[in-house]
Parts: structure tokens; sequence; C-alpha cells
């Protein structure tokens, strides 16, 4: 049953990440290309962000539920919450390049951003928690293959976001940094990942 | 074969859930940011409802059909015509949104909505009673496990929006209550599901 | 490996009949809600016409694709372009859509949505020819339980969209009604399909 | 496990090639029709461009995938990778679409469309590289059947590309029947493709 809770979680992954190249507009035609381009820098830094921002959390969601043993109910409806944190992130992505673009409330558009990832990552470490309390995985094997630094991701995730909230209310471009280069360090630790070959081969 | 049936009703249930967020427009740059948000609440509590909304529908399409057994062509038909009251839903969401927002003619707004959710729920029951009548379901299994809210809302939620288009007329913040914790308490109605290990280790 | 050809399909399917909501405005705010909405009469047509043509081959292709013992690359391929003219259908519809809208060149717009029809159905005819000549299919089974209108559809299909471009040209209202009512047609002789139980039950 | 690489990957893919018909606006109606869309051959043109790119793209993924035997965490981050450039199609196919219809700039936009072309290809490479270096494939069964203009096209296409981005900076309409005829032909070389009857039947 885990199969249907995936395709639904990937559907939602795969357009939320697949959406957001239409927040960036080409520029017009009525200017030189390349200023152009660089000009909406602010906007493709934000698809970087945003782009491995729920990459990662697909292949920690992949991750995880590789060692689910089954679902319930309660599973269903906070992996739905999850979802939505998910889904949404093409809001406040869209606000932060709008906002770094134009310079009005950079620090305020860029605190929201890291406010919404600080809700994402309490969400995802609720959807663990719910799979621990009712017994739906196995832990063990989790416990020994998933890299250290995923596991960590959702305890921890709250409390550096948390930091990169007040980051961003002083220094905006700071935060920025946070934000693009944290899950692109994640995404390489969670690539350290070594499924047993037996489980790997099962599916 | 039911498998196909459920990746082509994730995939439509996961991109309109998905694309919801792209109605909410961001503030423009050149007024305050919260104020600018705080305006957008019709948007986002239109979001809100929705989302949930088919989010729940999801998971009971996702628990009704874990005891199916096969599918005949019917199914497939009637099963069609649900999805496209999902695949609608993105439409009486956003003139919800955009009529409480402006307050021109909120009430016949709201009461449309709901109008479409009596639809939508009149099409899950259509079905449902042809899995029953065509024999697709481990019935027995169906109503020993599946939570009584989620059966009830099969057969009394069309009655309940009915009574809520009424209410839209005359009291349209009522009807949005309504609308936007209704799906939110049969989704924590639904989270008390519990299949049996067996079936929910089977795929 | 026929499962991938299938997963890649229902998400072209399902995008392609989900976004074709966003193609219908919402009424503005500055009229009134009731006559707008009948206003855009052209636009629903529209959509039924091309949820329907959609939702029907993704009925056939589903029930082909159950009786697929393997793919090939011709098949792969062929599929591709099959999916081209379905991911494409947005574009006729809107065209159909803004000009019986509009009232200006509607035969014309009546006569390229049926010729996008026609190209269509010749695609769908081509896979099901791949199919047949690879020897993909178990195709006894498939002769013996899929609709004989469906497939009929697949050599008549042709024939029939050629007669409502002729039909747009002179009579763009009847050849409207024709794009409404066939695919629902359709849809209900494919409803008929009853696949052994056996089989039906192996996936 | 590979199950989910695959169902996210086939999302990016179906919803990239899926959304590319959105790029293309239907002509106003206050011009003659047929002049309008012969005046859009442009947007017409890329978009049969990125159709087969991505289309062919998805064929060799899926080709490549049936030898897979396992997925390590790697092997999740460079798809990721490669999926990036995947999603981020439509951006380039717009300023190509838009320039070459302009005429303003149109060999730095050819450039750029083959640049990102070029990037592609190397992401690609890199995901087989990685495939072979951590022995997730069976090799044999790969190199025996898989088409050799395919594995070429992961050597090579590199190669092909670069010379593209020079080509399209002197004779812009060469590079765009490169852009156009390539991916075409190599789906006709991939629907070559014949794998073992056991091997597909498996799943």
């Amino acid at each position: 049953m885990k199969g249907r809770l995936e395709a639904f979680a990937d559907g939602v992954f795969a357009i939320a990440i697949t959406l957001l190249v239409f927040e960036i507009k080409i520029p017009p035609s009525d200017g030189a290309l390349l200023p152009g381009l660089a000009g909406q820098w602010a906007f493709f830094a934000a698809y970087v962000a945003s782009f491995f921002q729920i990459g990662v959390y697909w292949m920690s969601h992949h991750i995880t539920s590789t060692y689910l043993r089954r679902v319930d109910g309660r599973l269903l409806f906070v992996n739905l919450l999850f979802l939505l944190t998910i889904a949404f992130i093409p809001f406040p992505t869209e606000l932060l390049a709008d906002r770094l673009s134009s310079g009005v409330e950079v620090n305020l558009a860029m605190a929201l951003y890291g406010l919404w990832m600080l809700l994402t990552a309490v969400t995802a470490a609720v959807v663990l928690v719910v799979i621990l309390r009712d017994d739906l995985m196995d832990k063990t094997a989790y416990l020994r293959e998933a890299p250290a630094a995923l596991t960590r991701r959702y305890w921890l995730g709250g409390v550096v976001y948390a930091v990169a909230v007040i980051v961003a209310l002083v220094a905006p471009l700071v935060a920025l940094l946070f934000y693009v280069v944290g899950p692109i360090y994640y995404g390489i630790e969670a690539a350290r990942w070594q499924p047993t070959s037996r489980r790997a081969e099962a599916t």
C-alpha cells in the first residue's frame, strides 16, 4: 500500500519542482539579452535554492519510505500536511526572487522564506515521529543504513532554519547563501546512502 | 490492473492540488509586504479549503482502492467523471477567493463553490455504488476497517454540502468556515484508518 | 517494463487533462456573475469536449496496455508521437473556445480542432499497428474482451473525424455537438469492458 | 527501489514535456487565423525540438533503467542534477522561440539553447558514469541490447552540441534544423531497441 503514498508524493514533488521554472520570465527583446539574464540573478538563485530544497526532501522521503513496512491513516494525514508545505514552496520562492530583485523589503521576504522552510522541516519531523510511534518502519535497518546527516536533518533542520530566519533579518544575502548551499550540502550527504543489496533488489 | 487507475488518479489529484498555489499572486512590491499578505487572506483561506478538500478525497480514494479486487470499464468511466470534478476545483476556488476579496457577489460565489463540492460528493458516491454493484471490492474488510466517518461521508456528503450551499446564500463566512474546517475534520477522521497488517504489507 | 511506459503516459494524460481548467478565466468582478459565466459557455463546452477526448483515450490506452506482454523501442517511439498529439490538445482547445466566443473565423477554428483530433486518431491507430506487427500483445484475449466499439474507434476514428472537419466548415455548431457527444459516447462504450477476473487480479 | 526513482523522473519528464504547449499563445482574433498561425512558426519549431529532446531522453532513461539492478544515494543525487537540466528546458525553449520570432539576438539565443542541451548531455553522461562506477547495472545485457547510437549519444552528445553552439553563432537556422532533426533521429535510433523477452516480461 505504500506504493500509492509514494506515487501521490512523487507527483506533488515532481510538479512543484518542475513548475518553478515558470516563475522566471525571459528578458524582453527590447533590451540586450546577456545583461537581461544577469539582471535576473535573483530568480535563478531562488530557482536553485527551491529546486534542491524540494529535490533533497524527495531524496530523504525516498530513503525513509524504503524502510516503511506499512502505512496507516495517521501517516496518510501527516504526509498530506507535509506535502502542503512542499506544494506551497513556489509562493515564498517567487516572493524571495521578486523582493531580492526589486530591493524592497528584502530582509522580510528572506525571513518569510526561511520561516516556510522551518515549517517544512517541522512537518517532515512530525512525519518521522508518526512513523516511529506507529511502528511503521524497519527502524534497525533505517538507523544502520541512512546517512547520519539526513537523520540529523530531521531533528536539527528546525533549529538551523530558525537561525537562518534571524540571520535573514540582519544579513539577507548570508541567508540566501545558506538557502542555496544548505540543500545542496544535504543532497551530497544523502548521496552517501548505501542500502543493502537484498533490500534494494527486492522491489 | 487497479495500479493504473490509481496512477492516473494520483496524477490528477497531485496536479490539481499542486497547481492551486499558482492562483495566489505575490503582493506587488510598491506596497508594504505584511499588509499585502494580510489583504490576501481570502486567497489563503480558499487555498487551504481546496487543498484539504482534494487531499482528503485522495485519502479516501486510497483507502477505498486498498480493498479493490479488480476494475472494469464501468469503474474506469465513473472514476473519470469523478476526476473531472476534482480537476475542475481550481475554477470555483479562484472564483471564491476573488469574490471574497473584492466583496462582490460573495454569497453567490460561496454557493457555487458549495454546489461544485456537492457535485463532487455525489460523483464520489456514484463511484462507490459502481464498486459495490459490480462486486469489485472486498466489502467485508472495507466495512470492518475503514473509518465510519469516511463511509458516512460518502452517503451524507451530499446532504451536508446541500445545507452549506443554502447557508452560503445567507451567511457566506459561516459557509467559508465550513469549507475550511470540514475537510480537515474528515482528514482527521480518515487518519484513524488501521488496515490489517497482512493487507498493508501485501503491496 | 510496460509499467514505465504506462507511468509516463499516465503523467502526460493526467497533466494535459488537469491543465485544461486553467484556460477558463473567472468572469471579472465588475460584471454580474451568472451572465458572466453564461457568456463563457464556449470555454465550458471546449473543456468538456477535450476532457472526455483525453479521458477516453486514457481509457483505451489502459485497456490496450492490459493485454501488452512486452514493449520494444518502436512502441516507445510511436507512443511518444501519440503523446505529442495528446499533450498538444490544450492549444486547439483554447483556439476553439476563443473563436467560438468571439465569433471570428469559427468554422476554421472548429475544422482545425477536428484536424488535430484526426491526427490523434491516426497516431493512436499507428500505435495499435506497431503492437500487432511486433506481436507485443495477447491478441486473442484483447479481441475477445475489449469492447467492439473501442476497436472500431481505432480504425474508424480517422474517417469520422475527417467527416467532422468538413461538417465544421459548413455547420460549426453541429461539429461542436459531435466533439462533445462523441468522446462521451465512446466512454460509455468503453465502460462495457469486462476483463476476465484472472487477468484483472494479476496486477 | 528503482521504481521510485523512475516514478519521480517520469513525473518531471511528463510535466516538462506537457507544459511546453503553454508557451504557444493562440493568435489574437483581430487578425486572420492562418497567417497568424504561420507567423508563430518559431514557437512550433521550438516546441517540436524540445518535445523530442525531452521525449528521447525519457526513452534512453527508460532503456538504461531497464538494466538497473539497484540504486544508491549517489545515483539519486546525480539523477536529481540531470532532472534539473530537463525541468529547466522550457526556459531556453521560450527564449529561442521568442528571439527567433522577433529577430533580435537570434544567434545568441540559439547558442544558449545549444549550451543548455550540452549541459543536459554532460549531466546524462555523469548519470551513466555513476551507474557504471557503482556497479548498479547489468552491464553485459545493456551493451548487448541497447542501440549503439544511444550509447554513443551519451559519449558524443556533448561534442555534437558543442559544435551546434558554434554553428548557432554563425548560422542560427542551421542550428535550429539540427535541434529539431537531431532528437528525432535519436528517437528513431532508440526505436531499434529490442530487449530480450525474458527481461521485458519480468515486470
